[in-house]
């Protein structure tokens, strides 16, 4: 079995690739859900969506997230009405918004819905939130004001310098059912290409997530997400540069060598294999930048071997 | 002033034939919210909206109700997650339903959203609804089973013969702010060809506005909705039949007769005037089909003359 830690669009990506090299049934993902948010009035939970759309093959292939072919009808028709639209959702996406509500207002948890959601999209992966209690990334900036993450990052555009990062709720979270488990029983646990701060960080924040990593320390493995001293997509770079984290692949070692023992780094990386394992961690050299499914599946397999 | 009692389709369209005669800040429309419902989460008030968007000259021409050129992605991708579809929303229909859950949330009143919406639409009457109170039309069935009037008329197909009304709410509801002074202060009062049943009939089930219609009966005009004995739209026809009142203009003018002093029945009905004379009621014969808004709008002027 594999456990994954994952954020959104380029941990999506890589277990994409995943899955073309084992069976997705063996897969469990845990998810980051301290972007999920309300927008009007419905729970919207981002990286949960794009985990589970990619691994549909539903996936916008331009954005990343959201869903291929889909129109916004209902968000260009809600202007008329002065709402703030800052955050478009899709006509087609709003159902899984408005499918969520409804089983919340059930009484399900997120990790029910997460489950119903990923079996209505035929996704064979257990899809796990990090923890069905809320827990809301709130970024502090420069100018003293703290953002929720997707006011900061879709509102903002990721703009203003960050100061300091919190995990809103982080403290009395429970990791959701099967998540320590998932950890403790994998064979392999993967850290997936995702930003380190905001999207590996909340799942880290969880308490008892840290501790269950460390405890299988030889046996997790990172993909960095920053190529060159540059995330490959979204603002992690400037982020990490903003919080004083070296913005390159020997930052992201640094933050995981706790509780991992290698990190796959690209081969435009080659001179700083020494630097990452100063830390305490293996380096794994390859090719990173997943362009095609090929190339996913190929750094799945050899992520896979690093702590095999 | 004018104030207009109105269903959905039928008054829609004889209020677009209104407002080409009269100035539409001269108008208010006080609309059935019996038919009102919560679908998937969201607040829908079917009547309001028809009236609203009709006057916007936004509506679908073929069906009478939802809006031209309308999509419906949002709800075929419901069906993913087996949620109820039975009552389809449109994408840019929804719109409104997500907005009047927001402002619901805020805590504005039902006729404080109705007016935003007219607003945003920039239709010129004074749209209100019947009651800022839920009043649901309950319709007990052959078999003992009671239906939500959209239950019956949407998901059942208007199918199953009808044994009895009721107006769930309608005892404690207090008519909307400016429903009394409408009529009370109308130089005419408009009964729109709309259901007498479970279109009229629940505005006047609101304590209060049948007493008010009665002390300005002489100022009270109806069109029927019925003609030669059927209605032009709707189950109205067959739902009189079920509870034992003719359908046909007479009938109409015996429901009506308390509180209005003419009817305006269909040339079709000519044989008919004495009869509906017989109830105390002038009757006045003229074209009600509205085939076209040039038939609407002189349908409008003849019904105004009618108290004039």
């Amino acid at each position: 079995m594999i456990a994954a830690l994952a954020g959104g669009v380029g941990a999506a990506r890589f277990l994409r690739g995943l899955v073309q090299v084992v069976a997705p049934h063996e897969v469990t993902v845990i998810v980051n859900t301290g972007d999920d948010d309300e927008l009007l009035g419905l729970p919207v939970c981002p990286d949960l969506d794009t985990v589970t759309y990619t691994l549909a093959g539903a996936e916008n292939p331009e954005t990343g997230w959201g869903l291929a072919g889909e129109t916004f009808a209902c968000m260009d028709a809600l202007e008329r009405y002065g709402l703030p639209t800052w955050f478009r959702l899709g006509d087609r996406d709003l159902a899984t918004h408005i499918f969520r509500r409804e089983r919340c207002r059930a009484g399900a948890s997120v990790s029910e819905i997460a489950a119903e959601i990923a079996d209505a999209w035929r996704v064979g992966c257990t899809i796990l939130p990090m923890s069905d209690e809320p827990v809301g990334t709130r970024l502090e900036v420069a100018d003293g004001i703290e953002l929720h993450l997707q006011e900061w990052f879709v509102r903002e555009r990721a703009e203003p310098p960050v100061v300091d990062v919190r995990f809103d709720g982080a403290d009395t979270a429970r990791p959701a059912p099967g998540v320590i488990d998932a950890i403790a029983d994998a064979e392999t646990v993967l850290v997936c290409p995702s930003n380190p701060i905001i999207s590996i960080g909340p799942i880290l924040a969880v308490p008892g997530v840290r501790d269950a990593l460390r405890g299988r320390r030889e046996r997790v493995v990172a993909v960095s997400p920053i190529i060159a001293g540059r995330s490959v997509k979204g603002p992690a770079d400037r982020m990490m540069a903003d919080l004083g984290i070296e913005p390159s692949c020997v930052g992201v070692a640094r933050a995981y060598a706790d509780f991992c023992s290698a990190l796959v780094i690209d081969e435009q990386d080659t001179k700083r294999a020494t630097d990452v394992e100063s830390t305490g961690m293996r380096a794994i050299v390859t090719d990173t930048l997943m362009r095609d499914s090929r190339i996913s599946a190929a750094l799945a397999r050899r992520t896979l071997a690093a702590v095999a």
